[in-house]
């Protein structure tokens, strides 16, 4: 009976997966140099957790800052397709889309367990893909570094005084902040912050936290550490092309999505046990570091400042005072539980 | 030239496929009753992930307790073999195996993101599947419930005087750990600890957390809820038997690690939303809810009720004793950045 059905139809049945598109390879430009410690490294995990995960079939060619040379411009180089996917951080894209801005971290604003419980159950996500949406843009949160220290001081700060023309890298909306307070923000190149900050160029920076401060040195001329106020959970982001997104089948989007919100969680306990680490190794090293706290009248100026500067974003832009407003409804509503909860327990098993 | 090809090889090479075995089932055993909120969600959210990931080739199958008849027998049901995996509580099993106490939360422990980082970076991971090895079982963190409040309790606690003689469903370890201290521990079925706190058949009782205490209604006939110090980042758990694992392919291995991995964090994230939206809730209800944290001199014999049960089970065995001291390491490590970044926030933040 087969030898009456022709070959070339018996071939044809049998081959159509030979023809049809089995395998999607994704482009992703990070803003992090070659061999950046835990968020390059989480990158690379999540191209093999990928592949792993589809048998191949979705693999991620990944090219760092010194490849695409353009580690602000991670943006742009997705929104106009020349990359798939980008790695970085939304607020360095305030400059061109002022309301991304909001979805890193903001001065007095949420710790990452409330924030991440804003992005998927608060409106977080609505929000960011409100205002990406214009750009051909999808945005993911890409991993959090926890909650970021105040900054390296080579001067204790006792009061406002203190802070009147201290000249700080601090870049962005937190710079903004302390400078209504009298401050100078300055930005400088990371390559030439140690020799800043050591030749009193600068009073005091901040950088991220034990995780990542411990191998820049900061800790051998600046006596004074201090804990946070401006960036409590610092998220960074993955950037999808949406073009790219919409050629994946629905199992690869899944997979990807999945595998990227899997990492950025892991990220954040990388982060935290990073900081946790170095700490260690700073104070074992250095044992006169001098961890404080910023006074009550400086972060209660500081915290003036910010509604200020809040209040008039909010009253520019509509959409700005939407975020604003869901940040800040949210907030009070999870920060409510924070205290009662991981906070009353800390104070009191602390005592 | 085909034709010179005999027609059933022709036909064998296109068709290998067809009889490779291409889809999967595994059947899972929940200790949760049908639709359980939150982490019976979750294992939905779980099944549905892997689902889509795989193109359907693996699928899980989910029989709450009021199929299987046994939310206490769920390591059993695994360990034979009747069930492919289990959703349920590590510290469930420790009357059968000891040493699977410590996989959940300890009193005066680590909250969530330091006991993630020990799991994932301290040897967490590497102690538990040490533990359930013997048992052809591998375990997965599953879900965590955020800080436990300390319990509904129906008069204020002033001192160590009102713990002698209390009648508190709090079972398991941290009831031991308070009868240390005179109070007498029960336990009682879910179903009827509302009646027996409005009938004064016990004095207190502790559930979770608003997450989950809000549906039972304590807060109607009980005034203060008491912070927590005993079950500070409750984690929930995936079991898998080990064959059913090893029947999988690669690929399939990695989907259900990846979403088990995800879920697990995801969890975390909507209990601590649903805590906080349940206690506005509460607060809104019923304004007279009056918090409480436990008065120093309680904590400090709590404490020492603690570590000496836990010098009691490092001295009878050699695997405790290797779990507790490296548990006790790493959250002396974590801790120590904990109180410089989140609560040192807190602390100044909202002073």
């Amino acid at each position: 009976m087969f030898r009456s059905i022709p070959l070339f139809i018996l071939l044809a049945l049998c081959l159509p997966p030979a023809f049809a598109k089995t395998s999607w390879q994704l482009t992703m430009a990070e803003t992090w140099p070659k061999n950046y410690p835990i968020f390059g490294e989480a990158n690379r995990q999540l191209a093999d957790t990928v592949a792993k995960m589809s048998d191949g079939r979705l693999t991620i060619r990944i090219d760092s800052a010194n490849k695409h040379k353009a580690p602000f411009g991670v943006f742009d180089l997705v929104r106009s397709g020349q990359y798939d996917m980008g790695s970085s951080s939304s607020y360095f894209w305030k400059g061109k889309v002022p309301n991304t801005l909001y979805f890193t971290t903001m001065p007095f604003g949420m710790i990452a367990v409330e924030q991440y419980g804003w992005f998927y159950h608060g409106g977080g996500m609505q929000l960011m893909a409100k205002v990406y949406e214009p750009y051909g843009l999808l945005s993911f949160p890409g991993g959090n570094t926890g909650n970021q220290m105040g900054g390296w001081f080579k001067k204790e700060i006792r009061s406002l005084d203190d802070i009147e023309g201290l000249k700080m890298r601090i870049p962005g909306f937190a710079g903004e902040v302390l400078a209504r307070l009298g401050a100078k923000p300055v930005n400088i190149a990371p390559a030439e912050l140690y020799t800043a900050l050591e030749r009193n160029t600068i009073d005091a920076l901040e950088w991220v936290g034990p995780s990542l401060d411990l191998r820049m040195g900061f800790h051998k001329i600046a006596p004074y550490y201090y804990t946070g106020w401006h960036e409590p959970a610092g998220e960074m982001q993955f950037l999808v092309n949406r073009r790219s997104w919409n050629r994946l089948p629905n199992d690869l989007r899944e997979i990807l999505k999945t595998a990227m919100r899997m990492t950025a969680y892991d990220t954040w306990i990388r982060t935290t046990h990073e900081s946790a680490t170095n700490l260690a190794k700073m104070r074992q090293e250095f044992p006169a570091i001098k961890i404080r706290s910023f006074p009550h009248e400086v972060i209660e100026a500081l915290k003036k400042a910010n509604d200020a500067l809040l209040a008039e974003k909010a009253s520019a832009d509509p959409l700005a005072k939407e975020i604003i407003d869901s940040q800040h409804r949210y907030m009070e509503k999870s920060r409510a539980w924070t205290l009662i909860s991981d906070k009353a327990y800390l104070d009191s098993s602390t005592e």
